[in-house]
């Protein structure tokens, strides 16, 4: 945990916003994997974390803004509890650790809670992710489930999200220790991956380093040799000398900031040719888009200058033709890049998600484009502020089930040169990904540098077997 | 997936059970972690997948007992499902393999279901510990969630029991492997464990070891020095000189059978005197236990035969005193074994848990002791069968915090001697744990020899560092 000043007065802060009511925190509960008792690892809400620093399962708090009191809802260990999980801290010691004075057992919240319902006290929560807490609000609130996310408090969201969006100095310094830890990870997959292994292996590494770093990861590692499927957790292909490996991986610090960085590489000890090309091309998109980051410039932007140094390099090598700025205005670089340039990120890989991509990523003015296949996909669009913590990680992806639909309806034909397409079919793909935070002057790489170039990558690959 | 053959069969076998009705199959959905799209890696449900063997989620199933007819409720990826997840082979493709032939749509089922609720017919459901199923049965059914355990098929569950306890050739081989597997990561953490590492390091290693062979951990490892606590999931102390580590770890094999085994072995390169006596006591209670299995013999009294070798050991060393039969009796040894010698095992660690210990571990004659502070955490107490797959897993652990309470009321004290357990305050806690399958004739260990004796593990560790 932080110091507890630092919860204190991220609570104050986020009270100030309110003139009246109740904010309602519900911390998340072990999730079971095949019965009760065999749960997966712990992962406390982000929301809660940043707010509580506690991470405990089913925990619940209360910000009363009337009553200027913070009420935390949980129950201390029993003696079986003891005995079966034992105990580092009481959770008064943790609620002290929090700043907090006020902590009542978890069965008083539900007549708290219906308490203030009499009086008529608005009670706010945000769109609950978890089914098990879904439950708990529908009984609470008397709501069918699929009308929480509508009766979720919409100032509750967006208060939560402007002040989660800019990270603070002791956040900075999680976020970039989770970058540093992700990029030494990453040159040591480069350096042991081999003809022969199976992606398991080395996805099993890095699920290793992230645990004996202290955290976990931020995300299901992404390990393939077919890097063209974008969030892959298959892993169990053999890699083979002229194939590329695409690891899509990051930590989580101890204290739940993320890490995500991408790296593709050859299994040979060098790129091919035609590899070395669309390589090339994904890399100036990443430079174009990483020097355009500052403070006031819009996201959607930043992506449509990567779109368009995609579309234009693969124009120069005769995969797209036409205009390559008409081509990503129509839209018709996705069949190669389907996805967004980059995402916000802190204690969530995809930061704030739970909360809503129209909140964190857009504005009331700025909408986001939910009818273009591409831009559908672009979590994050506007205008960016110092203290932001964002990805960059433009791509080119060749998937055949998406050529066959395509060329099937003839779709953007005058832009895609489909019959060039068909011997790139099983291409794969490739990405590059860093995380930047947003500077007053500028942007600054978090983390360290991790080899990117094609000299670099192949001077690790030269060392490798 | 085992062949075809074996879900038809084990779908029939059944299907005979019933004159009527229908029996519903929930299968589990991706749980998510900090929001929804980040998930924890995907765990079916074991009856699920004993019956259908189809690892996907969000499907479900129905046996039409009247109609003879089996369908499987899912979905086809869409194209942005495949841009983004992949695709390995199509859910037609799937449910072939599993011998089925009619899939229709999810969004069928739920009216499905209500035309069957119309028709008054009978719908068998197994008791939901998924909090997404809880939500879809208490909506289908109109019923509160907590409502939804007691309305589960008593019929259902216990023709689930019967049949997933006396496991099948195919079975025993999957099972095998699972424990040979694991044998090999417990004998690399032997090997590798060192004084100044860290128990995440190890916890790590054993992680990746479980990836790399192509399964998962069948359950979060017990990586730890402080072993009398039992089921400790904290990686966070460093390995010292004169401790011992306690290591609880299993794999499960791709087709999710688990294995469960446990060493404890001394960071020091020799077990102190100390530490050899107890785990001595230990040793003989396992042997003791293992001895006595065969069909026809109640768990319940292998698990007594192991409490009374623990209970005259510990006599014999001074810690406990007076008649060791009676000590049991009374359930005093339960200061130092506070839960039971093993349980069933298979496509789940604890198998079928998720359906209730009272109907896989017990019988109608036979329930469980729940008032007994050891009785009550004995998950098995019924007579064995041919088939049958189960641990034995005795353990002493010395609680600081069970000390403390029992002492100050002067519990068992005509058994316990407090005084010399004083000294005894931080020895934490030694267990030994295999797995054995119940044959015509006794039991066999399943896996492999796995260093077990004093001798053999000093052995290994002279060579550790």
């Amino acid at each position: 945990m932080f110091d507890k000043e630092i919860y204190i007065e991220r609570r104050k802060k986020l009270k100030s916003k309110f003139e009246s009511g109740l904010l309602l925190f519900l911390g998340n509960e072990d999730s079971p994997m095949n019965y009760a008792d065999n749960a997966y690892h712990f992962r406390q809400d982000s929301t809660f974390l940043y707010y509580f620093g506690i991470s405990e399962p089913a925990l619940a708090a209360v910000i009363d803004i009337d009553e200027a009191e913070v009420i935390l809802f949980g129950n201390e260990m029993s003696i079986d509890d003891i005995v079966w999980m034992g105990r580092q801290k009481t959770l008064k010691e943790k609620s002290e650790d929090s700043g907090l004075t006020n902590v009542q057992s978890s069965d008083k919240l539900e007549t708290f809670l219906n308490q203030c319902q009499q009086k008529n006290r608005a009670i706010h929560f945000l769109p609950p992710y978890r089914p098990e807490n879904k439950i708990k609000l529908s009984k609470w609130f008397g709501l069918p489930v699929d009308a929480l996310e509508h009766s979720a408090s919409l100032s509750f969201i967006k208060a939560v999200v402007s002040q989660r969006s800019v990270k603070s100095t002791e956040e900075i310094v999680e976020l970039d220790k989770a970058a540093a830890v992700s990029a030494d990870i990453h040159l040591m997959v480069m350096q042991q991956a081999k003809p022969g292994m199976y992606e398991r292996e080395l996805a099993a590494k890095i699920q290793e380093a992230a645990l004996a770093s202290g955290g976990n990861l931020s995300y299901p590692a992404i390990l393939t040799i077919r890097g063209e499927i974008l969030h892959n957790h298959y892993h169990g292909n053999m890699l083979r000398e002229g194939q590329m490996v695409l690891n899509d991986s990051g930590v989580e610090t101890a204290l739940g900031y993320a890490g995500d960085l991408t790296r593709t590489f050859p299994v040979s000890k060098k790129f091919s040719p035609v590899q070395k090309d669309i390589y090339d091309i994904v890399l100036n998109a990443y430079t174009n888009a990483k020097n355009a980051l500052a403070p006031g410039v819009r996201y959607l932007d930043v992506h449509l200058t990567s779109c368009k140094t995609l579309a234009q390099g693969l124009k120069d090598i005769g995969l797209m033709q036409g205009n390559a700025d008409d081509a990503v205005e129509a839209g018709a670089h996705a069949m190669f890049f389907q996805c967004g340039t980059g995402h916000m990120m802190g204690l969530d890989v995809h930061d704030m998600e739970d909360l809503g991509e129209q909140y964190v990523g857009y504005t009331d003015e700025l909408k986001k484009n939910t009818s273009q296949f591409g831009l559908k996909s672009l979590r994050l669009g506007k205008a960016l502020e110092t203290g932001y913590v964002l990805t960059v990680e433009p791509g080119i992806y060749i998937i055949p089930e998406l050529i066959d639909r395509w060329k099937a309806e003839q779709k953007f034909a005058e832009f895609i040169n489909y019959d060039k397409l068909e011997q790139f079919r099983n291409f794969t793909g490739i990405r590059v990904e860093d995380d930047f935070l947003i500077t007053k002057n500028g942007n600054r790489m978090l983390g360290k540098h991790l080899a990117q170039s094609i000299e670099e990558i192949e001077a690790i690959r030269a060392e490798a077997y």
